[in-house]
């Protein structure tokens, strides 16, 4: 554990100083050569890094690649950078790992589902604002989640992300052994995020703990897998104590997130809207319309951040 | 455990009957009315499952979407079932989740990257099995992996599926618990997949065992992601040591896979290429075209292997 010790250490150093560089804890990579970042097809032998991504300062992140692509085309509007066909290219094109588009200061990326999916791509994209020398980055999650014990719709504001057992850690296994990461989140920027929901004005927004799982089914006590082995009781008894714990959504990225921005310097937030209210069932059973809607309320609330933070509003 | 535990052992029990039916462990599902599969955009009460799905018998799961539809397509021709206008519709097209294809008995679907994206899949793949009334289903995984002491492009049949400290096991997580969970695949099935190997004749095909981890970077000792605190010498130890324990290669989803197959019932193989040799480098540096051909070798093998139970060889 020493070496991540050390690693956020620095990382709080350079929060103070006014250029806040993305910090590589990998002392190897100075000694490569190229870097070839396979999971988004780019490489620092064939593409322009800092040419490409340099003045990037927000970078949105996100489960589905077609949402990402929506979010894009909203920023965009917002932002009166709107391309004249009305279409933005996919930077991955290469690949169908993931998707990524980028307008002006914003990229937006999509993660795929669960911890291992989102990591592999956090690793490429701190590596690529590394090798592209951004500055004074921020990183948002905007994403979906099951909500505990609040209206569908809702949106969470992470606090802190828990584990399955409600501690704020996330547990990286390293050459067989496990250390144990923080999954400290930015408070101010948590807060910032929360007073543009209020300003917005148009959906119910709360800053609460989000537990982060590494299964769907049986991993959040869904009596609809295919595998269920509790009864609906222990299911209640579980989730009630992730209120208790002060537990608002669960979802199944926000912990190594955390983790791995921490570790590279970087202020993160995760916003995510709730689907359905887990006390009152587990089948996500809204219409598509209602759901597309709920999908937009991230959106809308980072949109409004962007804009305030550019002083567009 | 005990839940699991009994779910094998009806298993076993199912395999020896003629007609070998999928088997839900999960007596919940029975109370529902209609079941929404969410991640793959389909419901019981908006689709007739047993008329789209019910004379599946081989289903063939992969990391990569468009991976899943270049494996459809070749399978349509090798059978003598392809498709006067040479494409096939997405059956998942409502959602940009998973991918799935259909050609006569063969089902192909993308599974994203990790165990939990792959877990998602299974968890509403079993239901939609057991909705659809399939009977004798077998299910391959055919993807893609770092190879430990094997030349590139090697295709390894698994043996055993183990964790990062090498044993055969699967740890869930329900209710906050860790539950211990079999990861043993069909013995006979890897043995007839070499068999089919060894009668096409077109590249190295071992059985051996694989590795499944969590992350792809500091979790397989690689030296080129944001993160790493081992040194050169760390990592070949590591990796020496899970060769010596019988890994030939190492990727993100065998686990869990050969887990829930296990639990319900259902003969699992997994077949991956391994597209480096991990005891001599970390990047995927190899030209496009000579990854795109190391790719189609597990098709290949997996497609003889169909044809031959289908007496088309």
């Amino acid at each position: 554990m020493a070496p991540g010790v050390t690693s956020e250490k620095k990382t709080e150093d350079e929060q103070t100083s006014k250029d806040n560089l993305i910090h590589l804890s990998n002392p190897h990579l100075e000694k490569m050569k190229d870097d070839i970042l396979y999971h988004f097809a780019l490489g620092t032998g064939t593409h322009d890094f800092p040419a490409l991504f340099g003045d990037v300062k927000f970078v949105c992140v996100g489960g589905s690649p077609s949402r990402m692509k929506a979010f894009i085309t909203y920023i965009a509007e917002e932002l009166g950078l709107g391309s004249l066909s009305g279409d933005y290219p996919n930077i991955c094109a290469g690949t169908d790992r993931y998707a990524m588009y980028k307008v002006g200061p914003v990229l937006s990326v999509s993660h795929g589902m669960g911890i291992p999916s989102i990591a592999i791509m956090l690793h490429e994209l701190i590596k690529l604002l590394h090798h592209s020398k951004c500055s004074n980055v921020t990183i948002i999650r905007i994403g979906t989640s099951g909500g505990i014990g609040l209206e569908p719709g809702s949106v969470v504001i992470t606090k802190q992300s828990v584990d399955a057992t409600f501690k704020p850690q996330f547990e990286q296994v390293i050459l067989g052994k496990t250390v144990i990461r923080s999954t400290d989140l930015d408070d101010q920027l948590a807060k910032e995020l929360m007073q543009c929901s209020k300003e917005i004005n148009q959906f119910n927004t709360v800053i609460g703990n989000t537990m982060c799982t590494l299964d769907f089914y049986e991993g959040q006590a869904r009596l609809d897998g295919a595998i269920c082995s509790y009864t609906e009781e222990e299911k209640l008894q579980y989730l009630k104590a992730a209120y208790d714990a002060g537990v608002r959504n669960i979802e199944m990225e926000s912990s190594v997130f955390a983790a791995i921005c921490n570790l590279s310097g970087v202020k993160a937030a995760v916003v995510c809207v709730t689907l359905l209210n887990r006390l009152e069932g587990d089948q996500i059973s809204s219409s598509h319309d209602v759901l597309v809607e709920y999908q937009q309320r991230p959106q809308k609330l980072v949109g409004h951040f962007i804009k305030k933070r550019l002083g567009k509003v």
